[in-house]
C-alpha cells in the first residue's frame, strides 16, 4: 500500500458536521463564508448538516469539536488551520481525535517541493510541517496551494459496535477549498441506497423576494417533501433572488428529474421575465453569452461604480470575445473628455452629473468612443457623501445605448433609488445595468425593475 | 418586583460562546454575518469567544448547545429563533436549558400589541407566543421589531459551588439585533477586575505567510499569554497577510498598551516595508489617503483586470478626491486608441499585449490622457485561455508611471507570475499594483514583491 493511502471503514453519509478553525473567525476579524458554501454543497448532495461549529486556533477546542461531532455525524468537513505556521493546528488536532500520531508523508512532501520549484520560490522549513498526516490517515492533493488536505476516520463505540466518522480537513482559502471539496469529498460520498436527492437552482433579478414568494404561492409549501413533491425555497443575495428546487424521497432518479422539470416550468411561469438563468449563471455570464451568439460587442462608461461593472464582466472567462473595454469617468472633466458629455451639464444650476441627460450622453459617447454595439452607463450618488436635497444617496441613473445601423442609437435610460450602504448601492447599480441590457437582448418588454423610480 | 425583572446571580464575564439558530444557516441558504459581528463586539469588550456554534431549528440541538456552552462560558449570545412561527424554538430551548417553564410576560405582550397598533397592522395569535419567557428569566425590549429578546441564567455545578452563565437571546435581523446587543448585552457586562484584554491588527502585502512567520520568529510563541506577553498570530486573505496582536492578563490597561506598542514595533521591524497599515486599512484606502495628503491624483489603465482595480479604489468613500478615472483597454485597438500604445506592439512577432513595452506605454498614456500624477497599468493572462508557450496563464506585467515635473515620467515596471484561478490572478494583480504605488508614495526601496519574477 502506498504511504499516502490507508484502509478505512465503509460509512454511509447521512448526517454532517462542519468545523471552521481560526482565531480570526472567533475574534470576529474575518467573516466565514466557507461554512455556508460547504453547507450548501452538502445539502445539495442530500446530507443533513446538524451543526456548524467555529473554534479558535486552540488544540483542545478543535480536538473536542472533532470528537463530539464524530459521535453524531457520519461526515465532518473542517476548513482552516492547515497553514505552515505555529498556530495552524488542524493536523495535530485530527491525529489526537483519532488517537493517532503524525508522520511525514513523502508524496505530499514531494508535491509541496514541486509546488515551490515550479514557481522558483524557496521552501521554508515551516512548509515541511504541511506534509504531516495522521499515520492512519491520508493526504489530499492541493493543486492551488501548498497545504495538502487530510482524510482520517474517528472511530467511536456505540454499545457493542464500532461506528466511524469520515473527517476531511481542507485549506481555508476558497480557491483551494472549492476544487478540493468537489474532488475529494463529493466524489467519495456514499449515500443511502433507495434515497434520491435532486436539486436545481434558478435565478431572478428585479423582483423583491417577498413579491417572488407571492408569485410562487403554493409551490413554496413547507411540507412538500413529506408529500413526495419537490420543495421550493428562495434566497436573496446581492440583489439576485434565487429559487432552490429540491426533491428528496424514494422516487427513481428519472421520476425525480421529471418532477423537477415540471416544478421548474411552474417556477418559470411565476417568475416571468425576471428569471434570467440557473445553476452557475450570473447576470454577467448570461449577457456575455447572448452577445457572443449575436456576434456583438459591448462596453461600459462608469462613474459611481468606478470599474465595478467592467470588473464583473471581465471576471467571466472568455469575456474578451465580446467585451471591448470601458471608460471610468469619475470626474466631470473626464466625462466630457472621454465620453463627450457636454460640459454645460456641469455648470451651476444645470442638470449635473447625476441626471438623465448625463447618463444618456455617457452611454452614447461610450458607444462611439469604444466602437461597440451596446454601451451601459452608470452615474449616481453612492454615498455616504455627495448627496443634495434633490439628489439623495442611492439615486442612480443608468442608460443603455445600442447602435441601430446608421440611425440614431436606441437609448433606454432609467432612474433608481437604491438602498443600503455604498457597496450595496454600487453592486445593485452594476447588476441593474446588466439586467437592462439583458431585457433588451432577450427582446422582452422593458419591465420595471426593483427600486426603479 | 415587576413581572419582567428577576434576580440573577452575579457573573464576571470572561469567556463567551455564540449560538446562531436557523435551518437557513445549516442548509447553507443564508450567510451568517451576525456571528462575526457579535464576536467582534465581544472581542473589543475584552471577552474571549471560545466557540461559535450554528444549529438548525431543532429543540434538542439548541438545548444541548446552551447546556454545553454554559459549562465553559460566562456569557452566551444567541441570535435567531425568536420569530412567531412554529419553527422558532429559542424561547422553549432557553427555558429547558434553565430547567424552567415558559410564562406569558404582560409587559412584553403590551409592547407587541402597541407595535402592531402603531403600524395599523393586525396582530396574529402566533405573535402572542413572542411574549413568552422563562419564569425566572426576563424579556428585553425590541424597538425595531416584534420579537422581544430574552435573558436568563443557566446554573451549573462545579464541584461544591454553583456557577451561572448569562444567556442573552436576540432576534436575527441585524437592525433589531445590533441596537439590542448594545443596549442589553454590552451595557450589562461585568468585566473581571484586574484583567485586561487588548487587541491590535497590522496588515502586510508582498510576503508569503510562511516567510512573514519566519521573520516574526519567537514573537509567535504560542505560550505568550501564559508568559504575560502579547500573543502574535498571522492570517492570510486575498494576498494580504495580517498580524494579530493580543494581550490578555493582569497588567493595567496602560501597561498592556505599552506592551502592545513594543510588540507592534517589533512586528513592524520584522515585516519591514511589507507592512502597509493596520485596523480597517486596505491597500486601496492607504494609497488613497497618502495621495490625499500629497494633494495628488491617480488613474488606472486596465487590461486583464478589466475595471477591478478602479472598482477597488472607488469602493472607498471619498475616493473621488484623488481618483480621477481610468481606461479599460481590454482590446488591443483600445490600448492604442485610448492609451496611445503603438499599434506596432501588436503586429505578428512583436512584443504583444502582455509585455514590458505595452505595460509601460499604457501607464504613460494613462498619465497623459487622464491628466493625473500617477497611473497604474496592468496587462496579463488571467486565464484559463489566452496562454502561449512563452506567456503562461498568470503572467502579468504591471507598470506605475508618475509625472515628474516637466521631465519624462518616472516608470516602475515589473513582471509577476501569479498563481491560482482567473479571479485569484486578477485580485493579486490589482493589489500588487497598489503595493507598487504604495512603495513609491512611502519612499521605501522598490522591494521585490511575492510572485515577482
Amino acid at each position: 500500500m502506498p504511504p499516502h493511502a490507508t484502509s478505512t471503514i465503509p460509512v454511509t453519509h447521512r448526517v454532517a458536521g462542519i468545523v471552521s478553525v481560526g482565531d480570526e473567525l472567533t475574534l470576529g476579524q474575518t467573516l466565514d463564508t466557507n461554512g455556508r458554501w460547504v453547507a450548501q454543497r452538502l445539502t445539495d448532495a442530500g446530507l443533513v448538516t446538524i451543526e456548524h461549529v467555529t473554534v479558535p486556533d486552540d488544540l483542545d477546542a478543535q480536538v473536542a469539536a472533532f470528537r463530539r461531532l464524530a459521535q453524531v455525524a457520519d461526515l465532518i468537513v473542517c476548513t482552516g488551520g492547515l497553514g505552515p505556521t505555529a498556530d495552524d493546528l488542524t493536523r495535530e488536532a485530527l491525529a489526537r481525535a483519532m488517537d493517532d500520531t503524525l508522520v511525514e508523508d513523502p508524496i505530499a512532501l514531494a508535491q509541496i517541493e514541486s509546488f515551490y520549484a515550479a514557481r522558483s520560490r524557496v521552501m521554508n522549513a515551516s512548509n515541511r510541517a504541511q506534509a504531516l498526516r495522521p499515520s492512519r490517515g491520508a493526504t489530499l492533493a492541493n493543486h492551488n496551494g501548498t497545504a495538502p488536505g487530510l482524510h482520517g476516520q474517528i472511530v467511536t463505540r456505540e454499545g457493542q459496535r464500532e461506528r466511524a466518522c469520515d473527517v476531511f480537513c481542507l485549506p481555508g482559502p476558497p480557491r483551494e477549498l472549492f476544487p478540493m471539496f468537489e474532488q475529494n469529498v463529493l466524489a467519495r460520498l456514499s449515500l443511502p441506497a433507495g434515497r434520491t436527492v435532486r436539486t436545481r437552482v434558478l435565478h431572478t433579478f428585479g423582483l423583491a423576494e417577498s413579491e417572488l414568494a407571492q408569485r410562487l404561492g403554493a409551490l413554496m409549501d413547507r411540507d412538500a417533501i413529506a408529500k413526495g413533491r419537490p420543495m421550493v425555497g428562495t434566497t436573496a443575495s446581492g440583489g439576485v433572488v434565487s429559487v432552490r428546487l429540491r426533491y428528496e424521497g424514494s422516487a427513481t432518479p428519472e421520476t425525480a428529474a421529471a418532477m423537477l422539470d415540471e416544478c421548474e416550468s411552474q417556477v418559470r411561469d411565476a417568475a416571468g421575465v425576471y428569471l434570467f438563468g440557473g445553476g452557475s449563471d450570473t447576470l454577467a455570464s448570461v449577457v456575455l453569452s447572448m452577445l457572443r451568439q449575436a456576434n456583438q460587442k459591448m462596453g461600459v462608461v462608469e462613474s459611481c461604480t468606478g470599474g465595478l461593472l467592467g470588473g464583473m464582466l471581465t471576471d467571466i472567462p472568455g469575456s474578451s470575445a465580446v467585451f471591448a473595454g470601458g471608460l471610468i469617468t469619475y470626474t466631470n472633466a473626464l466625462k466630457t473628455l472621454l465620453a463627450g458629455v457636454p460640459s454645460g451639464n456641469f455648470s451651476a444650476g444645470a442638470v449635473g452629473a447625476v441626471s438623465r441627460e448625463t447618463a444618456e450622453a455617457m452611454a452614447i459617447g461610450g458607444l462611439r468612443t469604444l466602437g461597440v454595439d451596446h454601451a451601459l452607463a452608470i452615474t449616481g450618488i453612492a454615498g455616504p457623501e455627495g448627496a443634495t436635497p434633490a439628489k439623495p444617496v442611492g439615486l442612480v441613473w443608468i442608460a443603455r445605448a445600442s447602435a441601430s445601423g446608421l440611425a440614431a442609437p436606441d437609448v433606454d435610460c432609467r432612474a433608481f433609488q437604491m438602498t443600503g450602504d455604498r457597496a450595496s448601492v454600487r453592486e445593485w447599480a452594476a447588476k441593474t445595468g446588466l439586467a437592462m441590457l439583458w431585457q433588451h437582448l432577450a427582446g422582452v418588454p422593458a419591465m420595471k425593475l426593483l427600486r426603479q423610480v
